[in-house]
């Protein structure tokens, strides 16, 4: 354990600070008991076996959600951690992929804990990336009616952005996370040494997460980002642990001040409109942080006609993105129809309006008034796309 | 419209009451915008339509949810009064029966959301009885992880009980209501005259909820309800419509203290831990209330010994279920076996133990400190219950 994160990083008065700095904690105000402690840092698996332990009742019962690859990589040495506290518990797998995030995974994994017998008063233990989070917290959420959970990020983009602030979905025929709740984990151990399993290409993909945070929240973060691409590609990088762990922070602040995105939290969407489009128009083509990263571009460029963003800003995205190794335009063979109708699907779509949350520049929101979204029609999104397909 | 229900029905701050007896609100405290406006009456979808109308905003979409039975008496009739309020609406229907309240119908209903074009800001109705209640609001818990939704109860059994209160769920192999969430309805408008299609079997079943929250709440109900008992059987008889409303009066006192279920609200499970098992166990032979109105007698057995409730309490448990025309014993052949089995996955159950809400007396709940419940070994419960297979 044991790195220094950025005194500037946290400034949200909701946010109580440890004196060692990777650890805080998410308080949700009007929300009683809801609380998240989150810790970033290494070799943390033993500290998440503890609390989780300390949380759990007696002798009720926990499993761990995860998918076969990180089953296969941690889930017999997370088990023997949770076991060493006394805390009966067991696995349950699916098969990798946002292609598994589904209604039918979803099923199977709520079958597994009721045979697991894991009560009211049960556990469960989200272990992998973002799909592992959105299925396992979910589970969490619909298990009799709600049982306590927490995330053990191992991915650039859990780490960055989705094991934080609560939503859980899966996807349905017709979209991407159509089926979901607001379920707040108890906990968040973002384990960086988890990394190091995770292919090159994830690993960049989840980086767009990160890039989207700094164009919306902190110019600095951005410069720094700038400064020194490479080094966000070593998971040994002090540069890239307080990376992470200033996203993890920004995000705990927005969430903390809107859980269930009536305003502000809808600014983390930056680059999502479009990225869940063109994520389902390329059928698996694209992971859903390349998808972003292209979508951080097209909207940038919608920003440059709406928000009066600078094209010189674009142009620091699309840098930025590239010496990453990130695509910052969409594939080959997209379907301009397709995208289109898939845009309409959006779950921020209205109607043939689609809205879209926007930089206003490097590091600063677009808000007017209390609207942190701008409506824009499909069909004027699509003729400025068209222009740079 | 227009029935005068008992004034001494509502004695709850938290409830506020309208100058028409027939309707009130129940408010949540502490949770912000969560009212949920309830009204019993005949002659109610017009009103049903116009207050759905008046909660949705613009040209959002609302889709009616429904089994095949219910659609095909009041799906046209409804979806007609809803364009007239300029609602566009579509009806999503599903087979009937507890058979069918599954995890796959749930995806299916899911699906017709999203074909339906049905937004964030949408809306979903309810047109049914328990089941209905329940696929839809979880459906409305989930879609765009949350929409806003209302109940049509057009059953004793959702009259009474399960319309209200926001419990939502499906079942799984495992067992009864196993995934669910707790989402509260806007509104819950209960049209008595939809009674007159609900078959005799159906009609007396949803009655076991009646005498539940008269046993455990309301001594005075109880003894209404032995004066006449066959008038409860009249769908048009003021004595039902005052039972049924003195009912949610009851429920909507309790989850205004107590939403989710952390006390107080277990209350309203009497009958139904040995209730869920038995109907369970039967395997379809049992429909949801007659297995209430068996656990009830059981239950009221088993707090006999454990709470000092009396035999002769329990002989008028026996006497009244018989009036209505309720089993008040086990059908022949239900295996002793899985029955304890089945206690032993009860949501409420913990290793070993169960948890009973038992009464302490006609109309009087065994409560305990601030324990509502009362743990009792499964092997306990199956040698009392032995006796009387």
């Amino acid at each position: 354990v044991g790195f220094v994160a950025e005194e500037s990083a946290l400034t949200d008065g909701n946010c109580t600070r440890d004196s060692s700095v990777e650890k805080f904690e998410i308080v949700f105000p009007g929300l009683p008991h809801k609380h998240c402690f989150v810790q970033y840092g290494r070799g943390l698996f033993e500290r998440a076996a503890e609390f989780a332990s300390s949380l759990v009742s007696g002798r009720a019962r926990a499993v761990i959600v995860s998918d076969e690859t990180i089953a296969s990589y941690y889930g017999e040495r997370l088990l023997s951690n949770l076991n060493k506290c006394n805390l009966s518990t067991e696995l349950i797998i699916f098969p990798p992929g946002e292609s598994n995030k589904t209604w039918e995974t979803l099923g199977a994994v709520l079958r597994g804990l009721v045979e697991a017998k894991v009560g009211r008063d049960g556990f469960l233990i989200a272990l992998g990336g973002g799909v592992t989070g959105d299925i396992g917290g979910l589970a969490a959420a619909l298990h009799c009616r709600g049982i306590d959970w927490m995330q053990l990020p191992t991915t650039t983009l859990a780490m960055a952005d989705s094991a934080l602030g609560g939503k859980t979905a899966v996807n349905l025929a017709g979209g991407k996370n159509l089926a979901g709740a607001f379920h707040q984990p108890a906990a968040v151990f973002a384990d960086l040494d988890t990394l190091a399993t995770l292919p090159l290409r994830h690993f960049r993909a989840g980086l767009a997460e990160v890039v989207k945070t700094a164009v919306m929240l902190d110019g600095e973060l951005f410069s720094q980002l700038e400064s020194s691409p490479l080094e966000l590609l070593e998971q040994d990088n002090s540069r890239l642990e307080r990376a992470l762990l200033a996203c993890a922070r920004l995000k705990a602040g927005v969430v903390t001040r809107d859980e269930r995105e009536a305003g502000e939290r809808a600014l983390l969407n930056a680059g999502h409109t479009i990225g869940h489009a063109l994520e389902a128009a390329a059928s698996g083509l694209l992971l859903h942080g390349e998808a972003v990263a292209v979508g951080l571009v097209l909207e940038c460029r919608l920003a440059e006609w709406i928000t009066g963003f600078p094209p010189a800003g674009t142009q620091r995205m699309i840098n930025l993105l590239q010496a990453i190794g990130l695509p910052t335009i969409p594939p080959e063979g997209i379907d301009a129809g397709r995208l289109a109708g898939l845009l309409g699907l959006d779950k921020k779509a209205r109607r043939g309006m689609v809205r879209f949350a926007l930089p206003a520049d490097i590091g600063k929101p677009h808000v007017s008034g209390r609207e942190y979204t701008s409506p824009v029609e499909i069909d004027k999104v699509m003729s400025l796309l068209g222009r740079m397909f």
